[in-house]
């Protein structure tokens, strides 16, 4: 068993790389058949599975300057194993294929089984098997395997005029931490933090189905972009009340921190920016769901929003346009699929397209 | 919907590709939630799920001037399918990665995910979810899920001395096709296909843990180098019978046509290169398998060896060591995890070693 090594990846051979790597990342509780056979086989109790898979691209969703192997493991698993958690299922276990220049050192390789094996752990899963590869970057797709414990999945469509929307984990520290990062900014370190590793809150989500939660998602595009998937999805209007976001101490310390190096634009100043991040900034990976206003919600749900019917007039209040004008608003505005802020379309960058 | 585009992927946006892609690729019967949520659930009748990945990647796996995008959805779909199939499981379902270029031809992606359902439709399963990014080259990581029935998994380990050790689909295939397709020979076609499109027998695989397997797995690194990995998993010696191999006209008009060509050397003679092909060509992804001496196996499973003790003799007729010295059997060539043809040690290339 390797546990330290100076050569490459190449040294140790594909076989080599597989076992070195299968030392450091245990099977989870649910795992019948792990790593080193044709195929994992993983316990399904309720006689049916969740299933997600993501890619990390290196210079896509990470840089190896930034990003040290470890974190890249970290974040390779956050990002598979919310989806899982975001359908209100408990995550069982993680396949990882890993393509990787022959150059790679064998010990960053390990550090990146340290990073999903760490995050596996904490959601109460393991890695279960996987595929290596040879490419000229590193590339990473890892599958996340999940059960819902007899409950239905919560999906995105479900939402209902009149439930509410909470938010469990936090909003806008990976994009704000992102901002620091390209800044070269040191301050708010947990911030950056944030971003190279993120820390879902798994257990919000089958916690959410028990609570009766009508639609969910996990934030990795983006609050808007996101609810707005659940919004078309079930055929509603979201409206989100800013203040209820509660962007807290760590986002404006670091937009003050910007706007010291004069990093800031008039559409990016520190008073905008917390709101910014919090609104289009993705990759937290914390839950958001929709719930019947009756439901008693546990402190880490935090209420953001409302559901309205499709189709609704603007909010008491907020018949002044306000930035958008009555045609835009007929236009479809609060359309179905529509989310506004405090009674208003948004008009920022909405979220993320992979190809554009 | 769309059906037919000039386009590119960056134009029709990412959640267009998925709309896409998701219209091509039809679920399998036993897929629950399908391609638009934050995961599929897919059913899993047995309690447990078998779950396999596989990568296929640009100018390691495949070449876009080979192969046209359906291919490359085939045999995406196949590798992974076929791990599914080796444990003795019925596929269920495909999560598909695709990552690629924003210039990528839509078209191109649209008949990809015609390949990938096409492949998934003949194993019975469909397609359940994926994830898309953007890269420089085309990448695929497919994770293939299965049910195994109520029946336990057919692992690697588990061949015992006395069995018999049978193979059903073909051996070489694909690697004739390769050699043809690398020296522009168009004859004997079927081979070239079976190297782009290969066609595994899924079914043999329930068949087999059905009849009794006692190990198996899919001809993925080539016929020695994974009963190498059956051998060591099982703590066994395999000698297959090279005449049952029965390797048939094509492989031997591919020999004969690349002759012509005089593209052959003295290692690689028309009468030599089918065994070869055979014996350590990948990609066929046909099953092979161990079963009890007394198991009745439907003529599509061809017997090509026997499983014996590690650390047993030479067979009969074969004290003469051949190209194998008395001292070099006595270092192993017999131990456990070795395969050996009609009694002697392979000489030739043995696999596959991804980073070396």
């Amino acid at each position: 068993m390797i546990t330290e090594s100076g050569g490459s990846v190449a040294d140790l051979g594909e076989w080599g790389v597989i076992a070195a790597l299968a030392a450091r990342m245990p099977p989870g509780p649910l795992t019948e058949v792990g790593i080193g056979d044709d195929a994992a086989v993983v316990g399904a109790p309720s006689g049916s599975v969740v299933a997600a898979v993501d890619m990390l691209l290196e210079g896509r969703h990470f840089l190896l300057s930034w990003s040290s192997a470890y974190d890249i493991g970290v974040k390779a698993a956050a990002r598979s194993l919310a989806d899982i958690a975001a359908m209100g299922a408990v995550p069982t276990a993680l396949l990882v294929a890993l393509a990787a220049p022959g150059t790679l050192p064998a010990q960053w390789a390990l550090d990146l089984a340290s990073g999903l094996a760490f995050e596996a752990g904490r959601a109460g899963a393991g890695v279960a098997g996987g595929d290596t590869a040879r490419a000229d970057s590193v590339l990473l797709s890892v599958t996340a395997l999940g059960d819902l414990g007899g409950r239905p999945p919560v999906r995105r469509a479900g939402a209902a005029p009149g439930d509410v929307v909470a938010v469990a984990g936090p909003l806008g520290h990976s994009a704000a931490g992102y901002a620091l990062l390209a800044a070269g900014v040191t301050a708010v370190p947990e911030l950056a933090a944030a971003h190279l590793r993120p820390a879902p809150p798994y257990d919000a989500g089958p916690e959410a189905a028990r609570l009766g939660a009508t639609a969910m998602i996990d934030v990795s595009d983006g609050l808007v972009a996101d609810l707005g998937h659940v919004a078309e999805a079930s055929g509603v209007w979201i409206d989100i009340d800013s203040p209820a976001l509660a962007l807290g101490d760590p986002l404006a310390s670091a937009a003050a921190a910007l706007a010291q190096l004069s990093r800031t634009t008039a559409a990016d100043s520190p008073a905008s920016l917390p709101l910014q991040w919090a609104l289009t900034g993705g990759e937290d990976h914390s839950l958001v769901a929709t719930f019947p206003p009756e439901a008693a919600l546990p402190a880490r749900w935090r209420v953001i929003g409302t559901v309205r019917p499709a189709g609704d007039a603007p909010p008491p209040g907020k018949t002044a346009p306000g930035n958008a004008s009555v045609a835009e608003r007929a236009a479809g505005a609060f359309a179905s699929g529509s989310v506004t802020i405090d009674g208003e379309p948004y008009r920022g960058r909405g979220g993320w397209e992979h190809f554009t």
